[in-house]
């Protein structure tokens, strides 16, 4: 039924053994998708291989500024947090794909598209619901529920019987990983016990705090409509940007964070995390807000943001809810603009001043100095008075 | 009119010149009420000094039990963060003063209650709004909205011409502080510029995260039901668990907070605070949390917390609307019990463990590893073809 | 694998079909449980044709007091609509059903349980998800999804050639109809057009208002912690109280609906409804709370029900964020108590009057003629000043 | 301090006491303002009258297209509703009045507005909000709060020594009311008394159900982005529209209500209102919405819509937070297009059909029917398996 299927490649192991499973399970073509969103890995072996093992086509796209720009940014204008924690690394990373498979899909006449997501965890849902959002008839084929390689075992004896390479050197990690320029992340091997501490040698991104500098460093970062746009006067674009704070966040230990989740599909899971960059961004884009932003309309934000991160987390990316909360997401940061500096130390990463040309901070109404009439201290009494009447009346008549 | 008010008395100038001020204007009696919620202040000069004023009774309490117990822990059991970062310290003292006013109000007969809270700020609303709620008849009486001492240096004048003490010793601090076992706050002074940095001689309550030890923490918060109850195993009250964790967070720097933050009476205004056992609890919260509770009614409780801060934060925690989200919030603590471990080091507190009688991470289910048939990978994908059907349909039919 | 299984049993051809079919294809025993929760149906045929069919147990139970006491009852004290109009008819009747299958499940050692609904519909989410979370063990067998009979004259031909009666009298209705103490619901037939106006014939407990009384009804309604507990003065239990109304409403021509609403399963679908005691509680409730009820309560249920409405209406009864939601919703009806008076007149159900010893309507305060100083219309001038400041600020500084 | 004021004048007893009360107390010019909101009056006697009284200009404006274009179609979008029931009638119209006043006020260099609501109601708060929201620096004068003129006595006194002409003819309405294109209000008398059923003689715009014809009425609404635009194929525009629908619908009785409120100060009051195009309009959007709005949106717009309608009944129309909703709402509605097909009947309103180009009811699937693979059943045992795991593991874990 299926004559040909793009399939997202990262050149890995499975996804190797998923290129040729494919061509013998489905009897068609498969042409091959790379994205460069950041994880800091070289692509070229990808294409390599692919071509080794019989793609049809191949294609690799450097994403990295358009997934900066379109997601990474628009999810942090809402400060998001999935459970008050998670900054949505991986999540906010798969709509794009399915985006781009999609794309190619029309581009080369195919007409399903594969992923190496497993079967439990989030983001086959990520994958597939943005596939079929944006081509309601595409096909998606899933292998990790269909096939019978349901062990490290049966898949190494499948590639070693379809002669796909191995690479032997070094170890291979005993953590399930997913990097891109947001975040790493870590699932599985220890940290499937949620009491047992992540080892040290676990994490890639960041020094630790007991090895970062021992003086803070500070950071100045622009804001223009909400979004990042230069960090100590220097302009740079989304993807150079991000790039910086991480490698300068990364260096003071900035980020490290190890979570128990809800997933979608209804089990709770460990993760641990790196995301310094993003920490950075969350603490400067919530302290540009404090001081343009109105009181009601960041309370809104505030009290819409919990579902707003769910709607990615969950992968409804390309959702008519997440587009109608978008909308007002955006309009609300027109006058998001200023600067933010920030304190760096030891994983440690602290607000120290804001400032803005649209700031509603009013120094002479909020000073404890004599504000010349600014502002009414007798206004307060009536104020107080009638938002107690309520209370008052309940008392008196209810007791 | 006012025959006998109760006076929240600090002891300090400004409510020795209310004392002295009620008396003059209201040619009545003041009864003087100073509690210890944990301030860190001797609270016998106050006793001295409020006789010495003629003031017609004296009462001093020792809060720091009750006000931990009964408010700081009902309300770390939602995660409240008001506007995303403030712990609300002082917004959550205040409904314990404004009780203990009012019932000393019926026990000794006055008719009114006064406090030293300005006109400008959010605790003259917490103060009035639950002496309202509490005794609908009260009266109150907020000098700061009626006099016209309304500078340094007529507040100096009026206390030198009536005979009050007025400290020399030392430098008076440039900041507006307030104080209790939940946290420390500083605003006014030089803070007034959200641009300026704090200065390090500000801090009280933390060692700059520079000075903090060079060895990490580890730190282990036991909860029952959805308040800590001991640390590293050793069964601790409410008042001594928040004053140790205090010192031990305050040690490793843990807890400051730079913010611009939005006043219920409509200015913007920036405030400094150490909160570092809270800071520790919200992180040990959320951890225990996060394998005990159910998905939904953990995003139910994220969805409705900022509403839950804001009622606090603007003073109403007499009221319906309060106890209502605090049912639910409770409720939902049933099963809240286990242990946390966390990492203090520089500033940073991290949660690296957590395990639980009540756990619902079940490593059989999310494991990466053969699950034995706990749960069917297949179920994925009638679960992603439901969820993505509207977003089909509407892809077909609407484009 | 299945030895026994507990079956939903209308003593319909469809579920008289599924009992012969589970006995073929599991080879198992079929226990049948038939609950009259007030479909106004004869249940002992069902009886007999149980029997006939080789039903190895039978069950049959009143559940009207239960269905409208624990379940009806408690949805309406939150003012429950679904999509803003659905009373939820159908959607609270299957927990009640999927409890009482786990119960006798485990009464007689049954190993699964088996229900009549389809694969496309609400009600096999519903049936399931409560069996699933009351007995996580349980097997569910949904034949609609499993078999191959999927048209009627399959279904026809599977009955002539096992046996089982098929009732040729009277006509079949065009209509899918669901009914209970609540309400009686029609789907498909001409309704799958949703231009297409509901045929006069259609509708089966209500009178036309056409043809509805010339004069009009008044009715007293006495509610005591937010459940009607009284008509007219005189004391009903649940299901009687339901039952009058639904006669008396019914006769006035009350509560028809027509809908296209949003299943959880991911389409649209047109449903007619007739609610007739269910619209005469849900006006008569809201106007019992708008006397008794603090505003801000009453705005955060009405924030909360849309959610509440969507969780009953997916089949998420059994779950902890209703029991979470419903801790509030009945804390907040303790001095819900009161009586209403309504008029109905062909089909219009209007509140007339409302009154309750626990009244938060103050006369003295609201109204227009002299309130004696009850409340002093000046303090409304700080109350606006002060709700305005931060809208002045803003249109100073960002214009 | 004040030279000039712009009053927002009816040409009533009150508002005309005002103009003169103004001059006298300020020694200020009056600009009065009338507005032609489809209150229902002439008025050119407005204009005589305050020739006559000495207003400096007079400005007397049809806003009526304004008011149902860019307010009460806007809200309409929303489903709004106060409270479950009203319909806000009153509360959009002040914000276009405040809007004008401030407008006139800079056209005439006026320093100050002046309104004639009462210190006790919603409306002072309305038009005050809305100057000091678009005009920062402009006074407001309340007289109600300000003046001595507390009962009807003292106000014929003043109007008689003043020369402010009194109408004798007729007797005065008992009740305080108010009308304009959306609806018509009464407050007062003896609707003081919640418990008082509303006199017949009362209502003014709405036949009784009773007296209504005893033929129904059909009606077909075409909708435009959620806006209606043309009714039985009738493009019309929207005064036009909402007042043909006041007509047909005051004649067959709908769109009576009568309610107890939540006052933004404090209060509950006891309204009565007639908004029969509104009562319809509502039905016919929610209608229209069904087929053409995806299920997401339509559940968020009804989570927030209590508090859209809560900004709009307390005044804050011209807020950023009102602005933000309003984005979100706007946006939704892109594709709400179609005609919805309604029948009328004494006093009852019931969709009975709608059609959409855009319509999202997708038949194939929803059908009873065979549906010839559109819609794969089995899907639904994965989507209920998945969406019952975390119950499931509860249960198991804690339960």
């Amino acid at each position: 039924m299926v004559k040909k299927v793009v399939l997202a490649y990262s050149g890995g192991l499975d996804t190797s053994v998923i290129l040729k499973w494919l061509q013998d399970q489905y009897q068609c073509d498969v042409v091959t998708f790379t994205a460069d969103i950041g994880q800091g890995e070289e692509l070229e072996p990808a294409r390599a291989k692919a071509e080794k093992l019989g793609a049809r086509e191949i294609f690799i796209d450097d994403l990295r500024q358009e997934f900066v720009r379109d997601y990474v940014f628009p999810m942090f204008r809402a400060n998001t947090l999935y459970e008050g924690e998670y900054l949505l690394g991986t999540s906010i990373a798969r709509p794009l794909i399915a985006k781009r498979m999609v794309e190619i899909a029309a581009d080369v006449g195919a007409d399903a598209v594969a992923h190496g997501a497993t079967g439990k965890g989030n983001d086959q849902v990520r994958f597939e619901l943005g596939a079929y959002a944006l081509n309601p008839d595409i096909q998606v084929i899933a292998p990790w529920r269909e096939w019978d390689l349901n062990s490290r075992e049966k898949l190494l004896a499948y590639a070693e019987q379809r002669g796909i390479p191995v690479e032997r050197h070094g170890q291979k990690s005993p953590y399930s990983m997913d990097a891109n320029l947001l975040h790493i992340s870590y699932e599985g091997g220890i940290l499937e016990d949620p009491w047992a501490e992540a080892e040290d040698g676990m994490w890639r991104w960041t020094t630790a705090p007991e090895q970062a500098p021992d003086r803070p460093r500070y950071l100045e970062i622009t804001y223009a409509h909400g979004d990042p746009i230069a960090i100590d006067g220097e302009p740079l674009n989304p993807a150079q940007l991000l790039a910086h704070l991480n490698t300068v966040g990364g260096e003071h230990g900035i980020g490290r964070l190890d979570i128990v989740e809800n997933r979608y599909v209804g089990m709770k899971s460990r993760g641990c995390y790196e995301t310094p960059g993003g920490t950075i961004l969350l603490k400067a884009h919530r302290a540009i807000e404090s001081i343009t932003l109105d009181r009601e309309v960041a309370h809104i934000k505030d009290e819409l943001m919990p579902r707003y991160a769910s709607i990615i987390y969950n992968g409804f990316w390309w959702s008519p809810e997440r587009r109608a909360l978008q909308t007002l997401i955006d309009q609300s940061q027109r006058l998001v603009n200023g600067v933010v500096r920030l304190k760096l130390y030891k994983g440690g990463c602290m607000v120290v001043g804001r400032q803005s040309q649209e700031s509603l901070f009013d120094p002479r109404i909020a000073t404890f100095e004599d504000d010349a009439g600014a502002y009414n201290q007798k206004d307060a009494g009536g104020f107080i008075k009638l938002n107690a009447l309520r209370l008052r009346i309940e008392k008196r008549l209810q007791g």
